[in-house]
């Protein structure tokens, strides 16, 4: 058995490069971006009018002409005016570029407008006031967004801005869900008295949804053939598969041996942690026809890593797995960087196996500091207990004696 | 001009209520759960086996028995087996259900089995051990997850556990995203020098999808006539019209009028804050023909209210007041409670003007703390500083100098 340290270390060492695809923009939401993004021209592009009003000539005002001829309409969106008479002024829109000859201006807050003069009312005039000059907030070719980025609504209004209608992103990994366990029907089916519903797989599809990741579905009954036959082909289609189930001791626990028959290696079973302990984790090199990133063999055929989770079938296991170990295996292998959250303990535990605990907990804000409150479940197997939780907190096992007001790794699932 | 709470107010006094929609299960991650989830049965609904091992009657242990003749296998997925003599054990598998006339599980690694008999090799055996008692973690109809909470993994799990294949949901707003003003191309084009990119309908169309709303968009010529015949059909169509631009003071900013004239209530116009300070508020009563909640009128028409965000044109101005006021208007609609959330300011701030100023922070996570430090940026024109931030925090107006270390409100959009 490993500690949950070793684990981390074997499945981020694991990483697999999914490749580069190209879509359009404003699908980019969510994914990682794999170019960086440059400024098309200066930002802002011109001399912008930043406020609606009048531009002058400073010069004028400084000498102390209060009074401006208005000379015409700088609209936003038409091409640039001249002032002819520079003691003139032109009213200008928010968006515009500055006419040429005024270097100024003032809101329409600060001027009364008669008979086609404008007369400033104010004296507190800077000089160059409401301009957004010309590169100002970047010059042609600096880099707007740095690659690897998560891109959010912030990113989107950068990638317009500079004309990228379609954008570089991290290609996803095509990966397939599978659920084991002759107890387990569908939703819409009523269980009998030994039977419950699946549901671990899709709590994996909407854990994986969090990440943009799609994913499908299976069930595969308790039966060593035919999970090998399946089994096979997931390795030849997929990127990764994530199992719940038949991990442990059972007498029908029969993917360890599947995967070893298989020829999947076996990166690591078992790790010293609750829950999730039997959680078993390996890597296959599969050769198969199907065009994703990586080389050709000398057969024409393409070689490439097929990822295997072997998540435990509890669903607080498995819940707790796929966030602890498959998402950093994601973040790490598109590139991004993995950043740790930490929690303020809210109350006293005590955990005596020598096991890491993740414990669930429930988040709140207080003046800046992140609280989290130990939830009670009754163990692995209580789904609803993570309803009224938010996060787990990562309790390490080299102690047994966890103190209010000390500060845990946490992981958020909200 | 309205104080930030004031207009706060006044949008949270302006909710609707979009209705109530039944969906599949696995669609719902995000949306707004409108039933309540009760227990179809008990959780767990049998004594369920909770280590695969073997299962005895702790009698006999606790008399000194130590050696089990094995009398079958109770597998996951099969009917409750009876064990015929209460001297033997029966081996059992994790989520079986636990044999008849056994109650204690003892797991593998504690027994030696040989010739058909499983000796147990510790003395550390407690009644009932390894066990998951029916109905611990909930009594059928029970409330596992109440009404109005966000779908999140957690709770697709439980809803797939219950047997909820569809599931009754807040419906979203038809939304219509409008931006006005000549200066804008759209992204595929190279804009001319006076011209930059349509961008701000972008960011809101991704800050909306972050809430699972879809969105339509439109761009409108600054001219009234067009202005007003377009927003006319929108009003009849849409439950909320999202504008940017065209709402501050110059002369073909003719949103305020236009609205006026179709009869839009204008509920403010303006906001003390810094940046987003012209964003213009309003609702609309149409009578249209669409089928939308609300009551008939005597006409056989339907009615209405249609919500007009004007939001000033600016990129962060469009931005901040999406976060800081759709959001809450959104939530509170669909009957989510609105979090406030804080951050430690970590650098002196000095800001003179008697405005809310929502400045652009980095956040960061230190020992449990959330750490906000200003990102300087070039004003509310300049896009690209929201890439370098994480969240706005909300420095109060009734103060010009604000500290490092003190404690404020943010929102934050990553």
């Amino acid at each position: 058995m490993i500690s949950v340290n070793e684990a981390k270390n074997s499945i981020l060492n694991s990483v697999q490069d999914f490749g580069v695809e190209e879509i359009p923009f404003l699908k980019s939401v969510g994914r990682i971006l794999k170019e960086e993004i440059k400024a098309d021209r200066d930002f802002p592009p011109f001399n912008r009018v930043a406020m609606d009003g009048i531009a002058i000539n400073y010069s004028f005002f400084k000498n102390g002409q209060r009074n401006f001829k208005i000379e015409g309409i700088q609209a936003a969106g038409s091409t640039q005016l001249s002032m002819q008479n520079k003691e003139n002024c032109i009213e200008v829109m928010t968006g515009a570029v500055l006419p040429k000859n005024t270097d100024t201006v003032i809101r329409y807050e600060d001027v009364v407008i008669e008979n086609g003069i404008a007369t400033i009312t104010v004296d507190a005039i800077k000089e160059k006031q409401n301009v957004h000059p010309k590169g100002k907030d970047g010059k042609v070719n600096d880099i707007l967004i740095a690659e690897n980025k998560i891109i959010s609504a912030a990113e989107i209004g950068v990638l317009a801005t500079v004309g990228k209608a379609t954008v570089k992103v991290a290609k996803l990994p095509k990966v397939m869900i599978v659920s084991t366990g002759d107890e387990l029907v569908g939703v819409a089916e009523i269980p009998l008295a030994h039977q419950i519903r699946r549901s671990n797989v899709f709590t994996l599809v909407s854990l994986l949804e969090r990440l943009q990741i799609p994913s499908e579905t299976a069930h595969i009954t308790d039966d060593k053939p035919v999970l090998k036959s399946k089994i096979k082909n997931y390795l030849q289609e997929y990127d990764v598969l994530l199992f719940s189930g038949a991990v442990s001791k059972g007498k029908f626990d029969f993917l360890p041996e599947v995967f070893e028959e298989l020829g999947v290696e076996k990166l690591f079973h078992k790790v010293a942690q609750r829950p999730g302990k039997p959680f078993w984790f390996g890597s296959a090199a599969s050769f198969c026809m199907r065009e994703q990133n990586v080389y050709q063999n000398g057969k024409g055929n393409i070689k490439k890593n097929t990822i295997v989770f072997g998540f435990p079938g509890n669903p607080i296991s498995t819940f707790v797995n796929c966030l602890a170990y498959f998402y950093p295996w994601y973040y790490k292998s598109v590139g991004l960087q993995i950043k740790e959250e930490t929690a303020i303990l809210n109350a006293d535990v005590t955990f005596k196996p020598n096991l890491t605990y993740f414990l669930q907990v429930k988040l709140s804000d207080r003046f800046g500091h992140l609280i989290a409150t130990p939830i009670t479940g009754n163990g692995s197997g209580d789904l609803a207990s993570l309803v009224n939780a938010d996060a787990f907190i990562e309790l390490p096992s080299d102690k047994t004696e966890f103190k209010k007001g000390e500060v845990f790794n946490i992981i958020s699932y909200r």
